[in-house]
């Protein structure tokens, strides 16, 4: 591990929520950061933060190149396209990683436009119900699960670079192969979202429901006031995992529906999602530091302990600082 | 308003998360307050916390009787009937209120065995994803709406009697009919746990879930933690409110899963319950103040106050203090 590597400055592009909690957790760990946003109003509220935005995306890029800065892209999926040719043009040899919550397209469009081999997907596990650069703060990654993709083409060098971000921003790294995270965050962040959208709407239709409603609605609902442009863009960037996800919760909603018509009761639903839920709170969390980066098997060995619970809290060893 | 009324004893019936947490609200607020519970273990904790409790339901009852108390019945739905015999024979004249979520069916127990004249119904719109005795807590209730009934049968005494105790515990009283409570509770509470149920239960079969969950799974599946007894009797007492909100929200995730198979979009779902949820963020609360009670009309009066988000902060004047 080089120390140019680790320190690498960092690029944002996109100062949303996310992006712009990134690029303050950068700042704040000591980073050389910059970040770029297509409109204004982002970047002057940054700037005014007092950190280092511009809206032209070419002379972000510029200086990325010139730095050997991470890039971080940080805009929804479907802004994704108009980013990729410049980066290809202007900053083809930085390490690169994105923030986005759906793994899958991204690799795609990033495969697309040849952009693989310096490329490392990532997923921090943080959000709130608010967006833009005024909802994000430095602390929001801390203690959350950053996923950290593993996928056959992913570099060893560009992986501990996007490692010592992940850690930078304090977060702990789950690895994971981008169509395991996609099938995952259907069921635990997109679905989640469509549940709260039907809730929010079958309550709004009877009377006295918004006068009584409290704790069970409101953590219901939450995520129902999430700008309906990102909802979309997460959902349906991952339509085919999310599917399956929804599938299954309606069947389960069905069973419950006709049992509680016919006899009344809805215990199957009841005691199977506490049970469910107790093993969630007991799921067991490991700290994963045997797997040499770039040793044999690497992607394999850390993929199968993200999926058993582990997670990475500090640099792991690289093959070349052995 | 006498004053005898106002500061009447309170006598808990169970002392679970719901009734253990009145039983100190009552005491923290100056009155004298006892309880009653089945288990020795919720009666010794209550006791070893300096609380004054028994095992045995006719001491309990027959003190009651003795100081006019107020009896708050806080025990489950299926666990009602043993109580309401031992009542009737025991304490006939003492006011008598709940804080079960089901309204209808505690009425109609209540109604066969003839106890409705001193009888108002409610229901503390509070609680945890914890139950028993140590997880209660004096200011369970602070900000709270706490339904209070004002169905046709209402005395207007009784009423004053039990909304001093929804004051003393530092809710705000929601007045509402029982059927339009049990519709309202249906879609904001009921619905809510069956949701989080199959979010839970789907989840748990995806690999990599549990090992990414965070903000919205931990949300959504909160309520999925209750103890199932306790969603199963809530659920099921209210079953035919229920079938109508499951229903609703079952067709509107299959038109948000064909839609999303169909065409990649799930834009009617998210827009709906996004404005759904501004809506519940901006609906209006207003305090009630100009109802007397026992005045012509008071009940259908708060009742429609109550639909339009109006609340009870402090005692309204009875038509016999005038």
């Amino acid at each position: 591990m080089t120390a140019s590597t680790v320190k690498a400055p960092v690029c944002v592009l996109g100062l949303g929520l996310i992006g712009g909690s990134v690029l303050r957790a950068a700042a704040a760990a000591g980073r050389e950061a910059f970040g770029y946003n297509r409109s204004a109003d982002g970047v002057n509220a940054a700037v005014a933060d007092g950190f280092d935005a511009t809206t032209e995306l070419e002379t972000a890029l510029s200086r990325a190149a010139q730095t050997g800065a991470l890039i971080v892209i940080a805009v929804p999926v479907p802004a994704l396209p108009m980013l990729l040719a410049p980066i290809g043009r202007l900053a083809p040899e930085c390490p690169l990683t994105d923030v986005t919550s759906v793994k899958g397209a991204v690799l795609e469009a990033i495969t697309t436009a040849g952009l693989q081999a310096r490329f490392v997907g990532g997923h921090p596990m943080a959000g709130t119900a608010h967006s833009g650069w005024p909802a994000g703060h430095a602390e929001l990654f801390q203690g959350a699960p950053w996923v950290i993709s593993v996928d056959d083409h992913v570099d060893p060098q560009v992986f501990s670079t996007v490692l010592q971000l992940i850690l930078d921003c304090g977060s702990v790294a789950v690895p994971a192969r981008s169509e395991e995270h996609d099938a995952a965050a259907a069921a635990i962040s997109h679905l989640p979202h469509l549940l709260a959208e039907a809730l929010a709407v079958t309550a709004a239709d009877v009377p006295l429901a918004f006068a009584l409603a409290a704790g069970s609605f409101r953590d219901g609902t939450r995520v129902a006031g999430t700008a309906p442009d990102l909802v979309r863009a997460m959902c349906e960037a991952n339509w085919q995992r999310l599917l399956p996800a929804l599938d299954r919760a309606i069947a389960l909603l069905a069973d419950a529906r006709d049992s509680l018509s016919a006899s009344d009761s809805v215990a199957e639903l009841v005691n199977h999602g506490h049970a469910a839920r107790t093993r969630y709170d007991n799921f067991p969390r490991s700290e994963i530091v045997t797997v040499v980066v770039g040793a044999d098997d690497w992607r394999r060995e850390l993929a199968a302990a993200g999926r058993a619970g582990g997670v990475i809290r500090s640099a792991l060893p690289t093959r070349d600082s052995r």
